[in-house]
Formats: structure tokens, sequence, C-alpha cells
């Protein structure tokens, strides 16, 4: 054909078609439920064991994410490749690629998986991040340490989540051991960014570049883990021109990447309103749980609905919600959770609750203000 | 013990515990689908073949209703059995309950098995129905025919669903040709009742005898299949005294019943407002998917809350909604559905799309009225 155009970037898949997830996480297991709502079938692929994902539907591989062969057959049984953990080697990503279309696609996984590299990209997009330098060398560190500041925090390039392969710095600390102990070729040292609290917005972009983004909403950390998220952020903390400008963020970020799928880009909102980009994850997000319930389409639909050139879902807020995740022990209280008026309560279906491990989350609908009543009234939902 | 209560009736269910579903239907899917969100597995048990529900799982028996020995392994695979499909024999659910709680119950099932028990078991209560009589004879037929008068519904007493196993006699119908057609040992004729309109209300009942029901709604059928449910049902045709009345019928159904889990009661409303039971299903119901969207908890939760021995989740409505099953061909309009604002599109994973089978469905959120609002706003959701 002629047109210049490849014509799958147009095709919508069909019900019964196989969403391939890559990861067999929560995050998976959430986009494989809401995939059977619209009549896909999932085929989860992810190491060895009883994973949240492989939980909720009749398809998995259990393999390791170089494991050629087993990557081969599951390209030639999905429809589509997805994502709900990103960090898989670019041979395995491109041995995909070859037999079915991955969305999002390699340059997005690839520049997410680097921290340096992601932060340089924001950047060219003329986006404000938090002043950083990138480290190879303990020298460097004593550089960058002068140049930027301390305290400051120190984190790997790569494969880092959750508060893992990051050490605070502080004016007095042994720069040298800080860099042996995090035992990496290559990282970045952030400047201390002295916070008025910590945000993020979830874009969508379909096939055909249309964005659709949720409500700017504020995230609480305990122990650099997520713990609570609050939909929509406090207007009397982040004013609306600041969440505004933050949506503005993420929709240019994923229209920089040529996304196709979800971004979760996590900000900072300083003390003088500044919003500064922390950094961006690929796929849905644990600051998207509310939508389950208080958004028209939820993230997990819309990121089913992105990656198989569907047309995006309303992302409209339909109550004020809070998200709480229930961390290590904090799952023992389901009983309570489950008795308590308002309160939707997600288990994942993972066996240990060790400590720091996301075992569900619950979210509270809260009363909607007579402002959003006002502007729901006598409109389509 | 000497307590004389069972214990196991008050425990509750923990999250990775199994819940055995009989049935692989839509509804099965979508009672797994809902059981995953709270850390539940789910065990499906039904016939050979690519069923709805066993895509959504990762633990699925393929044997016959009757099949003791695949009944016997499910039964101590699972913490708790339930249905989507009622119509399996005395000898199974008994099987299985020598190993494990079914929920509802052998009594529940039986009576819900045979049109002219149900009918009488509901005529004890004090509760109305249409006129019937049972019929085990081509003379009965007759002598019912004269009695209660014709045109009227001759309906065989067991497994008819979706109006098959049933036929419409005329005042010229020749009786003893329609009983042969009927191919059955006893059938129940029904008066045929002038109505203004069929309603159904879905009632939840818990190991602990609590009930919560779901608003009453408008149901319109085509060729005796399920259409459109209205929710709630007009108040300009369904009057709030008539709804509240429907509403107390399923409670005392549920009740008598010593239920625990989900009753769907569908009912008459003649012209001049009287209420008049037509059939129960004590399971989720085609009437009852405008909750997934539309409830605070849906339809599936609460028969999952139910059998698992959980509180009963709030059955607030949160918007009026319109459910539009998708039937046969009508699924091949995904596309436009998938596209169209304000509509929450299911599709429940069936190959092939024959003439009344039910496909899928889509729920159209409506705005909130007025009067609605008011109720919400500064209450807790």
């Amino acid at each position: 054909m002629a047109t210049g155009r490849d014509p799958k970037r147009s095709a919508a898949l069909a019900p019964g078609a196989v969403i391939g997830i890559i990861g067999g996480g929560q995050l998976g297991r959430m986009t494989a439920l809401a995939a059977a709502r619209l009549g896909f079938r999932s085929h989860v692929f992810c190491p060895p064991g009883d994973a949240p994902a492989t939980q909720v539907t009749d398809r998995a591989t259990r393999a390791a994410y170089d494991d050629r062969a087993a990557l081969d057959a599951f390209a030639r049984a999905v429809d589509v490749v997805t994502f709900e953990f990103e960090n898989i080697p670019h041979e395995s990503v491109k041995l995909l690629a070859d037999h079915v279309p991955v969305r999002p696609g390699w340059n997005v996984l690839r520049i997410s998986q680097d921290r340096a590299l992601e932060k340089s990209f924001i950047k060219g997009l003329g986006i404000a991040t938090a002043p950083y330098a990138e480290i190879t060398s303990p020298d460097a560190l004593h550089t960058a340490a002068r140049q930027i500041g301390l305290p400051g925090i120190l984190k790997t390039s790569r494969f880092g989540y959750d508060g893992k392969g990051q050490q605070r710095l502080e004016p007095a600390s042994d720069l040298d051991a800080a860099w042996r102990a995090l035992n990496t070729e290559a990282a970045v040292l952030e400047a201390f960014v002295d916070f008025k609290c910590e945000i993020s917005v979830i874009v969508a972009r379909g096939l055909d570049g249309s964005e659709a983004h949720f409500d700017t909403v504020e995230n609480r950390h305990v122990n650099h883990t997520l713990d609570t998220t609050i939909a929509p952020a406090d207007p009397t903390i982040v004013p609306a021109r600041v969440a505004r400008e933050a949506e503005r963020i993420a929709d240019a970020i994923a229209d920089g990447l040529d996304l196709v799928g979800l971004l979760a880009v996590e900000m900072f909102v300083t003390r003088d309103d500044r919003v500064l980009v922390n950094e961006i994850a690929p796929r849905p997000h644990n600051s998207g749980h509310w939508t389950i319930e208080a958004a028209e389409t939820s993230q997990f639909e819309q990121h089913v609905r992105a990656v198989a050139g569907w047309p995006l879902g309303s992302p409209r807020r339909l109550a004020d919600a809070e998200m709480k995740n229930l961390i290590g022990d904090e799952v023992r209280d389901w009983q309570h959770h489950a008795g308590a008026p308002g309160v939707k309560l997600h288990i994942y279906g993972k066996d240990a609750p060790r400590p720091g491990r996301k075992m569900g989350h619950i979210t509270r609908l809260k009363p909607l203000s007579k402002r959003h009543l006002q502007s729901i009234v006598g409109s389509r939902w």
C-alpha cells in the first residue's frame, strides 16, 4: 500500500483479542480485570510463582524476562503487548516487537528505565525538574555535591523503585562510602527540594494521538512508599492554576514521547508554587487507583483502551476520593475495612504480608462538593 | 461445643479463600471479577468448553453437573460453593454440601427450580402471584383453562428460562397439542396478566440474616428476553408506594427462604397498581447489571460478600442508569458503543453471536435528578 500509513496503527482490536501483559503484580491484575470487562482476554508474562495477575486469567507464561523461547511463544499468542512493569531488557522488547505491536514502544521504556535519560528528555521538552547531575564515579559525586549542594538524594539510574536504590546525602555524609553502598555504575544526584507537596497526573494517549488526563492528585508517602492519594488535590494547597500546569506538563510529556498507553507523572509543588517533575512511569500507577470507583473511566480501562487502539474514555471525576494503600501488616485489618461504610476494599492476592509490600488498598468516596455537583447537574455523564 | 451454633455460620472467609462457582456464563464471570477485587480466588465448575467465567480465573473444573468425582474434587478445592446457574441436580448439591458450605442451600435451589413449588411457597408467605394452576395431564390443563381463563401462559415447571419451555395459549388454542408440544410431566398454567410494566428487585441476605435491597427497576423484554432495565423505575409509571411494596416483597421472600446470597424477584405491576410476583432467581440477575457502575456496591460484589460471610455493602444508587443487553448480532456494534460518551461497555467473551444469545451489555449513566443530588449532598456515600 502506498498511503504511507501502517494500517495496524488505526485498527481497533475487537473483543476476544488477547492483551499480553508483561508483569504479574497488582497493576497487571487490575489491568486484566478491566480488559475482561471489555471482552478482551489477558495473557500474563511473569516469573514463576503465584502472581496476583495470573490468578485472574486462564492464560499465563511463567518465565524469566529474558527467556527468548518463552517470549517468542508469548508474542505469537497475543494481539498486542503492554507492561505493568517496565524494567525488562531491550532485547526482549525487540523480540516481541518483531511479531506484535508493543505499546508503549521501546523508546518510551528506554527513557523511563534510566533516570538520567528521563531527566534530560524532560528538560529537553522545556519542562522543569529538580536540579540534578549524572554521576558515574566518586569524583563526579564530589563535584556534583559542591555544585548542587547538599542535602540531596543519590539514586541509581536504573531499576530503583519505592525508595530502593536511593539514599539521602547530608553535608556531613561520607560520599565515597555512599557511592560504594549504592553499588552501581550510573546514578543521579538530585537536589533536595523543600517541596510543599507531591502531586501526580495520569494521562492516556491513544493510537490517534488524542489525550485524556485524570485530575491532579496529591500523594503522601511514608517510608518512601506511597501511602495516601487525595483526589483531587486540595485547592487550598494546590491552587487550580498549579493543578492545570501539572496537567499541561503531563500532556506535553506524553506527546513528546509519542506515547500509546498510560503515563504517570510524579511532580513536586514548591513552596512558591513551581511544578518540578520528579519521575515518570509509562503504565497504570498506584496514584490512579482512586479512578476505579471515582472516575467515569478507570486508569486500567483507559490503559486497555489505549493499547487496544480504542477511543479513550472520559477521565471525568464523579466523586472526591481518598485512596490509602494497605502495606504489609495493614492488610490484616481487612475485616474492619470490609464493614466500614463508604469504603471500597481491594486486595491483591499476595500470600505473605511482608513489611513494605503493597497488599491492597482502600478507596473512600467523599461527599461531592456543591460546586462539583452543579457542574454535573443537567450535563451528560 | 455446646453453644448450639455452628461456628462456621459466623466466620467471614479471609481474602485468599476460594469461592467455588457453579456455572460458567456471564453471571459467573462478573461474580469472579468482583471476587478478585476483594482478594478472593474463584474456581469455576462448568461443562467443557471456553466458558466466559473460566476466562477470568486460573482455576476451573470442566465436567458435567452430575460428575461425582469432579464434584468431589471441586468441593475439596474450595472454601464455599455458590451458583450462577441453579438448575443442578439435588444429588450434586448434597455431595458438595458434605464437604463445604453451599450458599444458597439446597432448599432455596429446590424451590426456585420448580415453578409450581416456587409459586406455592410465595403464596404461603401471603404474597400475591398471578392466578395459576399446576398441570400434570391434558385433563388438568382443560380444567385449569376453564377456571383461570385464557389467554394464559403454559410453562414447564422445571428448567425453563428466557422464554424457553413456555407458550401462550389463546381461547382458540388446541390444548392437547400444546400439552404434547411442551413435552413435560409437570407444568404451570399462568393467567395472562394485563400488566402495566414488569419490575424487579434484587435483595441480598447475609449469614447473619441482615438484608439489603437495590432499588426497584423496570424491565422491558423483547422476544421473552430481557432487553432493557431502567434504574430506578420511572415514578410516573411505578409510584414510590408501589416500588416500596415490591422491595418489601423481595425482603420477605429472602427472609422466608432463609437465604444466604442474592435473590432476584421479577414482578408485574398491574394497571391498578397491584404487585404480583412472576418468578424468582437465587443469584445475580441480568436486571442488576446497572449496579456495577451506578450503585455503591455492585450485585456481584454483594453476592460475594453474602456467600463469604462478610457484612453486606451499601446498595445505594449513585446515579440513574439504563442497561441495554447486546443480544446476538447487536454485539457487532461494539465499536460504536466503545466510542459513545457516557456508555460503559461490557462484553462477555462468548465466541459466536447466535440469535437470542446474551453477548454483552451497555450501561448508560444518566444525569442525577436534582432531588437525588440533594439527598447526596452533605451525606456520606
